[in-house]
């Protein structure tokens, strides 16, 4: 059996190699649930080992020239590249979802790394000649230190690329925890990250559960975390690294609706809301759960369009390259979805395709669930109000656009949502007063580009400042502001009690 | 007795009248100790009331064009410059600082509301075109909400400028509460905003104490705070307001240490370290309070140079234009600071100057204290580690630069420092490795100017973003990114399952 | 009578005063042609001598810290709403233009000085850390040194006041030559620059004709121009300034479509045209001369609309409040404009409005004419190619939307443009791709804020950067690239003969 | 022999198959002055056949997202990678330099495409919301058209790189005219582009004369022209471009001068000397020709040290892995260098060290000279005035840095500049105050790292903005501002005739 370890200080090394403990824990195929290997969790000596060698190794990073750190990264994209095929089939190995699905993944993983070639650019501190008599003063943007990275299950490969590489550029080392469930692809990518050349102990890769995550929050010389996973796991993140002098963004659940306007193209509509509701089974925190339709005539159409591709949707293993739809995660996740399933029809909902009891030829023990689809839901029901994170796709009937937002703005997060129209008047209003952060136009799925930031409100993030892109240069380095005069030589002040001002 | 109440929904009101109770607390003068005023304190209901009126205020002031309510900005502006002489008399009576340094103060408050004229650029968000087929994408930064100031009694005029402009240029509504101590500034500029144009509701002023506070850091409608004060305060801010979802900076104390290299222009410097050690009496959370002299020569040199210059220092009371330093604030916090200077002789720190027991005739019952100077001070004893927040200004001696870079590095605080040196590589190396938010280089205050922004390192400032400049900008509003696409009518799509990528 | 003569080195002096000649020029009201004012018509050694004072105010000048130079323009904005009555007056007396559009002009011109209290922060450089080892570099924007700007008539305030206030706030020094024309308020606008703290020699005005213009334009001294007028004098400027080593920004004529769309709010659009149409008489190169509508049905419900509020257009004198429209500039003006007139009905258009031979009681001797309307007006025809600069508003008819853009696109000119619709697509589409610089979507004027940049593409414009907002910063400002190392002492380093590479 | 050819269209093509004549020139080494290859120099007919293509590439190649433009750029910077031996052996053969000279230059040239990677964010718009009611404006930068680049012999890969990858990845399509001396690089790494997925009629190359850089110069559908050489053509260039409606930049001549300090360290200084005189023969437009003593003593000392390390200069073959430095050119620069050598010497000024008839065993008809050191040369000797581009440094001596500074100051040229000194002030003067565009403190070629722009100042640089980096970016993009209003549905407006502000 396979033991998946940790990579500290450039090397990669077993838990008992280091602790002495053994604990590990299965790592499983949500299509068998076959066990494929076992994954060492780290004792807090582990982590606090990476972290010592992250310490080590800063000095020396953050001193090499920002191009020269980032020139890393060009050799770590074409590694990636190369290693596209091994990667992707890690993480249908062990998440579930189908092989295009994790390649579009990886993809956005390696389009961030892209945006980190930017840095040297993106660190440009301000300067500003003359604030005062041969006076001149700049800020840079500094490299905080040691940072750390947390990050889920569902997207294995590309949460972490959001993160480290970014911070790195900047000047930091790192200590990144994947998901316990789906660590391979991530600890296979920091390994081709050594191989482009990053030094040892700039980046360190620890895996383990709890332990491993509170160590990262107290320890002292963390300086940041970087975390994604559900909401209470972000406050609890948020709260404990912010308490102990960190700084925390911390991204959690998401509930996102779209809107369907009855002058949307509903054949584009339908097919948008297909991908985005039941697209890597509804694993993402950025999955469309709702439909919110405006007028009973959009409704109706949209349910028999949708009905129509249901049927043709092809569910199966991940790694057949015919499927559409994989398994869920684990049983227990498979369970807890069904619960919600069982709990809509009691709240009153009409389950209009029901999914459930869905037997995959071969794969008979995998956590499969086929497409739900329910109509007339209401904003109390808890198919609404909580987040199912399965292929349910929830429609709500609305009379007017307004009622619509109104919904989406009561409902605890606000990660993502999206308005199907043609009309641009419409578009402009909802954009600009959804209380939401991603907000797609005829976008189903409006995850920011590489080169935009990554976000939502309300109880979807803890923090000020986004993933990926330019908030996260901001995010990995802190503020230095230098004032700087040069004294004429034999030039002689008077004392100045007062504060200093430009007057 | 003139009672000092709030300001709510553009109306003078006495605590009284709002909530039933009439908690007053007595604002004295530093330099009599004789009472002026009371000021109310506001209780819960009061300030709730305030939060109430800037919510109200909230959707409207959004919607408005940023030129137009900038434009109000440079109303209030030539309001501040008419009616300083009136602020700055409110600032000395209160506070006890000379008139010429209240000016300083409220001439750097004029200059952050001259960088918030800049906010219809700084408000400019990323537009991308293209990054998909007919798809564009880009981030606005929209405002928050209603958002609050606590601000302490050393800056009773510039701090709350640094605050409330930028975030209601950025569209947000605000409820700021002043020191208990010195309210009378902030109010008059707050009424002065209103005659500017500030709309009712949009700017609220309560005064209080840890009621008041408590319910800023708990009510659900604050979604952001800017606080300024000691550091456990600061701590405590941070982390309530961060447990109640808000949006935190907390900026903390300080221990701002000069290093004078032997190439230093030795009158420029020592006559530099006597207006930032012994200016407001020392209370500033940028004032030197170490000078770390490398060679005892330069010691030597330095001291006897500061010992002239002491002894013409002028303290007496702030109202008279021939004082250079005035009383301390309260008698409480003069017992405080001389209890440190017994506590300094006690280690062993020879008081080359000794201060204590100064009388100004007239104001014989004033807090005053003259100027002390400490030699031979270590890095352990309690009036190096402590902040004493008085005119009382440590030397310490080392061989060697690094050594001295050692001992700042070493101190809980980073908030600001400064080096003496006419050598550019010793400059750079300091600049670039010390720990310390705010660098000057012979630049004895680097308190960065309006178009950058304020913040010390380590346990000088809880939060990511710094105050006032372009980081004010980014905490006082949040990212929105919009992605959309307009569909050529008759186009259908295939659905996509995989999540998208720019591939 | 009176003469109305130059403002340099911060003293008014008349042509005589200075070069001994006494070329003057009338100024007339073209409501009655009758002369209200002589104008100076500077010599060259009067040019050059304001040449020289700026060229000796600007090392002070430059020096300045930037804020200080900036403060001078917030005193300037109030003098400016201080004065307003008495500059439009000016403008209205000598442009003819009712006193609302003069108020409007000059609101737009205190916008552009509100963008300049902006220069700080966009003068910011880029600094970068560690571009190699202990090595930074950073980029400065600089001034230029002494600038020109030559104005038209048609917009004498705002036009001036998007160039010099930039350009010294930047740290230049500027001559501007207004139009003879309308020299009256840019030169009020000037002394009251001077009233706001503007130190002498930093900006002068000298009024003049040729010979003024071809001394700016050749001048050694002169390192940049600023021109707006029509597109053979800017192509002259635009080519002699840059023979002579200048940077030169050219501002040239225009032809303005609007395309009305089936979809569109006839109403809005009828209304919106009646504005950009006959607004100050034609006479802005944003005027929109042409609407091209699509579908018959769309231009005859136009056109039957316009000619009702044409009815009712108001055509008088400029200082009578009820006016909306007064007369054109000159008599030579409206002979033109009427020959253009005269050529569309021969050429076969069909005038639907004819404004020829308007009288107004009292002002029968004034240069005016009523608004005109063609329809069916084709591409080749002598009043779409040309512009006409009058109150003739051209309606041309097509069956698509890529029909009208076509149009649009092979035309000489490309200032501004704008649609009319309420489609989504329309407008992505239009705004991508139409090859013009300023765009409008249910806008008819898309004057760019002052925020932005202003500029036209094709023969609208010659040279790199827009007019006022960012691109100004870049006109008026050159960058310069430092980098630097501070070596170890003792450090001895080999030669190297190979070209330096971040290798 | 080889015949060298153009890439037309994605096609490597002869002269002789497009346009039917076949007139060559003969490319030689400069090392034996062999003919290497011949290269066709393109007709009139040939040049606008790739004018064409790229007009035909551009409409697709602008509308693809900017991130798969980008993409390119990365498979292009490993081809280089790859490619790096042949491309400098064609470097070094057809040019001279010593082959470790010539990957310094491939490496510059790489890094301009690692900046160009930063493309997605350098293209972001500027985006206002709320400019009016329910107003939102942006600015996009949009590409040019067809642009066109003319590149010098001196850096044969390095400079083409400065142009087409940014061009390209804006969204142009492009024209490349290396020099005729030195074809050969130029087209295998435009070939290479190709290969990395480049379309075909995005870039395309032609070899030619003075017949192919009129056609560029004067053909319409030219949008732009970047152009390096010599101050005469690149005067020509910019004033004939511009003429025909382009928008140019024309880097030309240069003479940089370092000024030597007396607290410098000359060890130091003489090493960098040696380098950034003789580096590449000097035949660089960052070449320092020329150094500053300040005192007579600095000169003295700074004179010896160079002759020890001159006496230790090995010049060779650029193929002798052994050589610091290879032959110049042709020998019609040899013969022009010489000259140079016989009227300093004439003139007055001192020849220290002669390496005028240095012969290379085995290479005795190459264009060798050897490192040439002239003492006490002063501003007014035509080896001041002048640029040699050869071998020659001139040793000027003067009192004080004031001193030195001006003698730069009225030089025509205004490219490069350096400073040798310890102090901060010194510098800080030099950089702030000095006419020159690219400085270096302690940096003997301070050519812009590429994140940062290259231009300098009088007549080195016709044009506004720099060549590379953030200003490349800005000179292939034009500015077109948007805005936007989308009405409600049933509102009504007014007409405005006045014009429109933010009041």
């Amino acid at each position: 059996m396979k033991i998946i370890g940790h990579l500290i200080n450039g090397t990669l090394v077993s838990e008992s190699s280091t602790s002495g403990n053994s604990r590990v824990q299965e790592v499983t195929n949500p299509s068998t649930n076959q066990v494929t290997a076992k994954v060492s969790l780290a004792a807090k000596a582990t982590v606090e080992e990476a972290i010592a060698a992250a310490e080590a190794a800063f000095p020396a990073w953050r001193n090499l020239a920002t191009a020269k750190r980032v020139r890393i990264m060009y050799r770590l994209r074409d590694l990636l590249q190369e290693n596209a095929a091994k990667i992707c089939e890690l993480i249908t190995l062990e998440h579930g979802k189908v092989l295009g699905d994790a390649m579009g993944e990886l993809q956005r993983g390696i389009e961030n790394i892209e945006y980190v070639c930017s840095t040297p650019e993106m660190l440009k501190g301000e300067h500003s000649k003359n604030v005062g008599p041969s006076i001149d003063s700049w800020s840079e943007f500094q490299p905080l230190g040691v940072c750390a990275g947390i990050t889920p299950f569902n997207f294995p490969a590309m949460v972490p690329l959001w993160m480290w590489p970014m911070a790195i550029a900047c000047g930091n080392t790192f200590v990144l925890k994947p998901s316990e469930r789906t660590p391979s692809s991530a600890l296979l990518i920091a390994e081709l990250g050594i191989e482009a050349g990053i030094p040892a102990g700039v980046l360190n890769v620890v895996n383990g559960g709890k332990e491993a995550v509170d160590t990262l929050l107290t320890d002292k010389r963390i300086q940041a975390v970087s975390f994604v996973g559900s909401t209470p796991i972000a406050e609890y993140v948020y709260t404990t690294g912010t308490a102990h002098g960190k700084r925390v963004q911390a991204f959690g659940g998401a509930k996102n609706h779209a809107i369907v306007m009855p002058d949307a193209d509903l054949d584009n509509a339908a097919a948008a809301l297909m991908g985005a509701a039941y697209g890597s089974c509804g694993e993402r925190c950025m999955a469309i759960s709702v439909a919110v339709a405006v007028g009973n005539d959009t409704a109706d159409t949209l349910i028999e369009k949708l009905k129509v591709q249901i049927a043709e949707l092809r569910v199966g293993d991940g790694m057949d390259g015919r499927s559409d739809m994989g398994p869920l995660v684990t049983p227990q996740h498979l369970e807890k979805v069904e619960s919600y399933i069982a709990a809509g029809i009691n709240e009153g909902a009409e389950l209009a395709v029901d999914g459930r009891n869905h037997k995959v030829s071969g794969y008979e023990k995998g956590n499969y669930l086929g497409a739900c689809l329910f109509d007339r839901v209401t904003p109390e029901m808890s198919i609404h109000s909580g987040e199912i994170f399965g292929p349910v796709l929830c429609i709500m009937r609305v009379e007017t656009m307004q009622e619509a937002m109104d919904i989406i703005d009561a409902h605890e997060y606000g990660n993502g949502t999206c308005l199907f129209t043609r009309d641009g008047e419409a578009a402009r209003y909802f954009s600009d007063n959804i209380k939401v952060g991603m907000v797609g136009i005829n976008v189903p799925l409006p995850v920011p580009v590489a080169h935009h930031s990554f976000g939502g409100w309300k109880r979807s993030l803890f923090g000020d400042l986004h993933a990926y892109g330019p908030d996260s240069v901001r995010f990995y380095t802190k503020r230095k502001t230098i004032t700087q005069r040069w004294p004429a030589s034999g030039v002689r002040e008077g004392i100045q009690f007062s504060f200093p001002s430009n007057q």
